[in-house]
């Protein structure tokens, strides 16, 4: 029955027996971050040696994050203090560069300004790529709206294009220049970085995450954006035209059913599941989820145990 | 054509030939406040006078606000504050006031807690209603998380139905604190006073409305809200019980299509869009507009002047 592929393929355990027929058919594995490689700040158990085997075996490895809080030196300075030395910033695709490469392979006018409503990931992937006139971000966290009769709420009328993702310090003066810059700035674009309801920050605890914050900015604009991280082809395509090899031979690894492995397969990938982070095995196996892995795994560290066996 | 009802109706300029029919088949005028009686802190000029013309023609006159940030006790006060001195607590229905009622209609468990992500008004109802064990609301606003490896933040287990309202203090503690409500405690409730998606707070800006504040929870929690404010059909159940009177012997006048004029229409009340608010006329006549009032007019006191000349 075509159009039920999706709810009828079953998904398997990695074990012993398939292991080897997916490291072998596979050039480049994509990592998803949080609740894969790390929880909060602490590395994940044998993240490590896994990644190094299949170094060791000259796959390639990229590092997809949809957490837009840092920029990618951020994560790789993560990685190496977290002692994953080998890790370099040209292996992570978070969504904050995501989007300051929307804008650039876009030609954003470079006169027009850009209000982010996040934290400091955005500003610094939008520096890097030459935009200037960036306005919001951590800076705004401070700001309070000191809401008076006949006072009026100022915004930019240059800035072109809003990008919204995980912020801890939301607050009502962001919402407000967020809102008036897409309301009322002809053609302002609406970008966001990825809309995962939730994330795991510290440990096992999770957070409200840009879902949240994206939503706020949909209810009050009453737009929808354009997203540019998982699960949306943007991100994709731009990794296909950086790697160039074919997505039959890639391996999205992630934690998350709704974006993760929903990217993975959009895109034709090979797709494991790990248990390691907001998605347990009963999430899994519920009978309302619709979206199923090739593979599923405790964790990362499972395809070197059983490569090893 | 049925079906096509709404968007191929017409709305007629409010006028000397019509305002005494619409007078006499009235018993009742329920009006929406801000953009209709006031704006921001000043009243529109020609209320005072109308409201009393219709209570001398012994109409019923009712408020019926989406705000949520004041009781009905501080709508009152302010009536009085701007010189409106004969509107009474029992004239207005605020959605502070529809929450309190739906969780008392609902019976409510009173061995449960409330949280509230919003401003004052919506604690004052509850606790006016009744309800004990009520957390949240502005005392939130000034919480600030400190995010740590291994701090854990804490929920109450107890909480049975989470509040979300406009907040002008909205934060990532009272988001967090909401989300885990909804997310955690088994049948736990999520109740919007309303989503407009802006609000004139002083004068004519408009800023982000309790559309904003809700969304952010719908985007976090992956649920949809109970909205008991305009449109939706709990506040008119409960008014036309008060009121007992016939729907079609009500006139809706307010400054909004999709909450006043699509309540009111939905109800089978008469209609009266006044352009004094955030809707203009050519809002009104675009054509992916299907909400169409029975009735326009710039403001309140066009009834009280084309019924005086």
């Amino acid at each position: 029955m075509e159009g039920n592929n999706a709810s009828s393929q079953t998904s398997s355990p990695l074990c012993l027996q398939n292991v080897e027929t997916l490291i072998n058919s596979v050039e480049a594995f994509l990592f998803d971050c949080d609740g894969v490689i790390w929880k909060g700040g602490k590395l994940i158990e044998g993240v490590k040696e896994t990644l190094e085997m299949l170094r060791s075996l000259g796959k390639k490895l990229v590092f997809v994050t949809n957490n837009s809080t840092k920029s990618r030196k951020q994560y790789a300075e993560k990685f190496h203090s977290l002692g994953i030395t080998t890790v370099s910033e040209e292996e992570i695709f978070s969504s904050s560069y995501a989007a300051a490469m929307y804008l650039k392979v876009n030609d954003f006018p470079r006169d027009k300004k850009i209000y982010a409503l996040g934290e400091g990931g955005i500003l610094e992937e939008l520096e890097l790529a030459g935009f200037k006139g960036l306005l919001g971000g951590p800076e705004d966290g401070r700001k309070n709206i000191q809401l008076k009769a006949n006072s009026r709420f100022e915004h930019d009328k240059d800035v072109g294009a809003v990008v919204v993702g995980d912020d801890q310090y939301i607050n009502y003066y962001k919402l407000q220049y967020a809102t008036l810059c897409i309301r009322e700035n002809p053609g302002c674009l609406f970008i966001a970085t990825n809309r995962d309801a939730v994330y795991t920050m510290f440990d096992s605890q999770e957070w409200p995450g840009a879902g949240c914050m994206v939503s706020a900015v949909c209810g009050s604009t009453q737009k929808e954006p354009i997203v540019v991280g998982k699960p949306s082809t943007f991100m994709m395509d731009f990794l296909l035209q950086k790697l160039q090899i074919d997505t039959s031979k890639m391996c999205m690894v992630g934690d998350r059913l709704d974006t993760d492995i929903l990217f993975g397969k959009n895109a034709g990938c090979k797709t494991l599941l790990v248990l390691s982070g907001v998605t347990s095995l009963s999430d899994l196996q519920d009978p309302s989820n619709n979206i199923k892995p090739d593979y599923y795994a405790s964790k990362v560290a499972d395809i070197l145990k059983f490569s090893r066996q």
